[in-house]
């Protein structure tokens, strides 16, 4: 059904691509917040660290704390509250997972079943408030008033974007602006906060904080771009997740809204058939890959990808060369390599 | 269908059994609470308004924030930082609403349609994350960890009864040790943290802080546990509810777990009938009451809750008379006499 389209080559890539250098540098810190993970998601009801685990477990790449660590560590950072904080950002990260996959009737993440395909929508939803509770539970712990405002802040940002992103669904017209606004929301947000709590631990000058907050915003920005154009590549199947998750949502991402602004009023009525009425049979996830390859429109999404990539990338400029600053400049190169 | 189940009288009730005291003492601060939330649920993205604000506007008693305004009073707090604490509560408060409405399938609450049956799902799933999110700016803002470390601690102990109750659901084996906890933590963990916030805020002695928290906690079992019984009473219909929602649900609550212990082996297959296969026809919420009645379950839950309410109101002894622990006092009455 999926047909494969091919994203060009990136001329531009140079070096690896790859988080071998940035895994290796917070090695012993992320087996320590991988640790504290699996022992604050305890509780004495058995279901929580049974959903939680399998969510946790299913191990994605944790490239949101590796973010807090790599940054505290990027601001010459010396004690351990880094680890805590870091697990805060992964439990906040992973409850929005659990309510993702709730409010996306999805089965499979990564592959495997969701929990909510498992244990059903009601367990993931209130296993995702106590994430959500842990999260704030260690932060008060921590004590840094400057570390809730970021994370509360982001928290809230964060729900915002999803609700945004409901409201979109479907609807054809909406914007690159609304969409960048969405995404900026849903995805930066944590990144952004993720590498700013590394700059507050380590109690650095403002402006090296806010650096870190755009490298993050941006990164996190490039990297939902990626994931986006991903969800029609025939790339995403090597990845073991399914093509197309998002076309049968009806979700407006930036391949869609390429697509839908550059073709013909015959290709617009198609769009409107599949997002707006939701009317899909199974040949059309192939007409929208083919539409999208006629206007380029995977190809479009991962250079604006590149530009907020560039931005990070600049964002780093102020600090010093280091292995943590070329490693956290490989993350980008990473996050957007995922396309090819 | 559903019969009428009388309660017998409370032939130990003394006094007004009304809010009017409590609400009369802290009304001008409620004003103020009420104002602050409808501005700090206000979002960009018009639906976050549009339906908190159905629920908010709806209109409970707000009992939870106003224990925390009296609370803040009965310790002789002069300042306005229990406004913002309050709102704070309620939002918690209604987060955990909105979540539990999608987790229960509910369609109606206080006899109109909540906020899941006009917005869906998935909505109310994201709706209720934003609140919880905006919950802790607001105490972020406030400043206090001794605040922070109070409501994030209830917020985990809350998802953990509403797991826990989940878990329960259908098993008439359930004992009553088991049934407390649950409704201590999804009902009485805000109740008791509410009034803790109103003693934190004053920095009164841990003696009098503990005090409250007790007041509330008991004060919040007995509160449920009258709850559980209107759920089967006629009583519940006066009050704007549909009766046998918990029925239909297959909760097992103190009224059904009384009469399946008080039963005899032919009502137990009854109860495992409806709760544990879920097979309900039309006359089984008739059957359900009647056996109720025989065992007289809904008088002895209703026992139970005043030996709740009796706990709380020794909670208070410590405090010196004023009108406000009279109202609070007033309260308890108000609580288990919605009884009749």
């Amino acid at each position: 059904m999926a047909i494969v389209v091919p994203l060009s080559g990136d001329k531009n890539a140079a070096g690896p691509v790859s988080l071998d250098r940035l895994m290796g540098l917070v090695k012993d810190d992320l087996k320590a917040v991988n640790e504290l993970i699996v022992k604050r998601m305890d509780s004495r009801v058995a279901l929580i660290p049974t959903l939680a685990s399998h969510l946790v477990a299913a191990g994605g790449k944790r490239l949101r704390p590796i973010l807090t660590l790599a940054s505290a560590r990027l601001c010459n950072y010396r004690g351990d509250r880094h680890i805590s904080l870091a697990a805060c950002v992964e439990f906040i990260h992973t409850a929005t997972l659990l309510h993702d996959d709730v409010v996306d009737e999805s089965n499979l993440r990564r592959g495997n079943a969701t929990a909510n395909a498992v244990w059903g929508n009601q367990a993931s939803v209130l296993v995702g408030d106590f994430l959500f509770a842990r999260a704030f539970q260690l932060m008060t712990a921590d004590g840094s008033l400057e570390v809730l405002r970021i994370l509360s802040n982001a928290s809230a940002v964060i729900a915002e974007g999803e609700v945004m992103q409901l409201v979109t669904t479907g609807d054809t017209e909406t914007t690159e602006d609304a969409y960048l606004e969405v995404i900026a929301a849903k995805t930066a947000a944590l990144f952004s906060a993720a590498c700013r709590v590394g700059a507050a631990v380590a109690e650095r000058p403002r402006v090296e904080a806010d650096a870190l907050e755009s490298y993050g915003r941006n990164l996190g920005i490039a990297f939902q771009l990626v994931d986006d154009a991903l969800d029609y590549s025939a790339r995403q199947a090597t990845l073991g997740k399914t093509v197309g998750d998002d076309f049968r949502e009806g979700k407006i991402t930036l391949p869609v809204l390429l697509s839908f602004r550059r073709g013909d009023e015959e290709e617009r009525r198609f769009w409107r058939r599949v997002m707006e009425d939701g009317e899909q049979d199974e040949k059309d996830l192939a007409t929208a890959q083919q539409l999208m390859r006629k206007h380029g429109a995977l190809d479009g999404t991962i250079e604006r990808a590149r530009h907020y990539g560039a931005m990070a990338r600049d964002a780093l400029g102020i600090f010093p060369d280091s292995e943590v600053k070329q490693a956290l400049i490989e993350a980008i190169d990473f996050s957007i390599g995922r396309a090819h």
